[in-house]
């Protein structure tokens, strides 16, 4: 077994805590490869504190995550030792069924392995994510990130990044599309970024005036306060797709006006409660209402690819790890541009 | 003028009674027909109680109509006398916006003019539906009826069929296909017949046992009681599409874990009061919660077309107009199978 530290939660009601525990030694097809940065999810905190229900414990979180390769397996045909490496929210999955034989291993059926507070295929071993200094993965769920790229801001990419790129790139969002990005936070500065990569005219809808600066350093070409009932009806029937990644509780109807007919608004954040929902609102103009789910493993690689080329990075602040608790507290405020990157240096 | 005879609603407070009117001169674009029949939709019901609000009194319900042409216009290039004719919820749009302009004028985005219960495209001149003895509408809102039809059975085609027909086209659902179509009446009908007809694998799914047979006599190839939890149960992840034709108050989370990866829930039965919506129940599988709205025109001639060519029509009741009231009260106990339709000869 492979000694491994790293940063985990003993039980939903104890704050994170240095913890040793081991990882397998590694298999004819892992990659092992040492951590260097991860990136803090929502749902890190979400998982630790016990808000989903049917946490496992402890719980090391941490599901985007790269590093440097430091020991492959035998038969390890994609990755050699110093190579850049990363790791989002799986580490496996059933890799039969229809969904894993379509490359979409977020929606295997009979259940994929996430990073960390989940069980491995035995349905026995939990995994642990990326708050830690070494990790080992089955080759076909580790990713090529290029030297390129900041590697920090990498991170963010392998969660935030796929979670906002892979809905664009399914509905083939794009050159004269406009694209309305709900929201400005990890996701949506993702969704901004892809959105002009991709072509699309991209407007930023943000309760916050003070974000309309950032949005267009971002990129985007426009910006409309929500909370100005104004401003929103200007926009009825305007946009071809938006991009919803807010995780607060917000009213559909609203945003469905917005779309013109055939319109698409795709959920990409889950708020905790229902929302109250028209059936109005969808069938004038024939609009639909949809969601995804983070993104398959060769999608993964095309995103990251796709950031090489368009030199595309998350906007991070980097902390150290023991500053964490610190960075969930700004995080719950939204107060961070636009997301925190554990340096693993600091562990 | 045309002195027309028709029932109508005086206020939202009266019953339908005798009314007489007056329709326009035949103009040159004009096709006036004798009313032969005219189906009885749940929104005639709505707008003469005035409950979807800025109804227009006296008001002739009635946008299901067919009969036989008695006259045209100079201009009139696609119907002649002694053709059959019908019209179904609209008479006019405004023929410019980009919707009209692609055949969606069910979409127009400047307002169309239905059947009845509206204004002409002078924004003046109210219009009566198809309870009443003849109608005059412009040549390209009227389509044509195959003799091969029994008329009266091809009334409800012109709402209650273009409905179903056009979410299902517009989705392409078809061979190797799973469609469920939620509540048997008189959309759900339409559309488990369209369903068989396109090749798909039909299921209806029905709180009521009793409707078992006449699904499958209507075709289905399937039948499930959604009243017990294990027959939904047994369902998880089958349909490719689930056409919602229920406009009672329900849950779409409990039939969107009905669909596949992809799935689509179309609704085309609107219910009065907002439902609660869990964004997981789309981000999970990708799914989509969408609407549809009748038809554009050529669409809902090609529809026509296609039940001439597979002997489609709607399972009906034919009633004497003096026994509307009657008709409604039973419609509203869902005691119709599937659609009443007033023989226009008892006016």
């Amino acid at each position: 077994m492979i000694a491994t530290k790293g940063y985990a939660a003993q039980t939903k009601d104890t704050e994170l805590a240095l913890w040793n525990f081991d990882r397998r030694e590694v298999g004819p097809h892992d990659v092992q490869f040492d951590i260097t940065y991860c990136g803090v999810c929502h749902s890190d905190l979400h998982q630790i504190r016990g808000e989903w229900g049917g946490e496992i414990f402890p719980m090391v979180p941490g599901h985007e995550i790269v590093g440097r390769v430091v020991a492959v397996g035998n038969h390890v045909t994609k990755f050699k030792v110093g190579d850049l490496a990363g790791t989002g929210c799986m580490v496996d999955s059933c890799r039969v069924c229809a969904n894993c034989q379509d490359g979409l291993e977020q929606y295997c059926t009979n259940g994929n392995t996430l990073t960390y507070n989940s069980l491995e295929q035995d349905q026995k071993t939990p995994t642990y994510g990326g708050y830690s200094n070494t990790i080992v993965v089955h080759e076909d769920f580790v990713l090529h990130i290029s030297e390129k790229l900041d590697l920090a801001a990498a991170a963010p990419l392998l969660c935030a990044g796929i979670t906002t790129y892979s809905p664009l790139k399914h509905w083939k969002v794009g050159k004269g599309h406009k694209l309305a990005v709900l929201g400005l936070g990890g996701l949506g500065h993702m969704g901004v970024k892809f959105g002009v990569a991709l072509g699309a005219e991209v407007t930023v809808l943000s309760t916050s005036p003070n974000k309309e600066a950032d949005a267009r350093k971002l990129g985007a070409h426009k910006f409309i306060v929500t909370s100005d009932p104004t401003q929103l009806k200007s926009a009825t029937g305007y946009f071809d797709f938006i991009l919803d990644t807010v995780s607060a509780e917000h009213s559909y109807n609203q945003y469905l006006r917005l779309l013109k007919t055939n319109g698409v608004h795709i959920c990409v954040g889950a708020p905790p409660t229902p929302a109250a929902l028209m059936a109005f609102s969808l069938i004038i103009g024939r609009k639909s209402l949809a969601g995804s789910s983070i993104g398959g493993i060769a999608e993964t690689q095309e995103m990251l690819d796709f950031c090489a080329e368009h030199n595309i990075v998350s906007d991070i602040e980097l902390i150290n790890i023991n500053d964490i608790h610190q960075a969930y507290e700004r995080m719950l405020k939204g107060d961070v541009r636009y997301r925190f990157v554990i340096d693993m240096a600091t562990l």
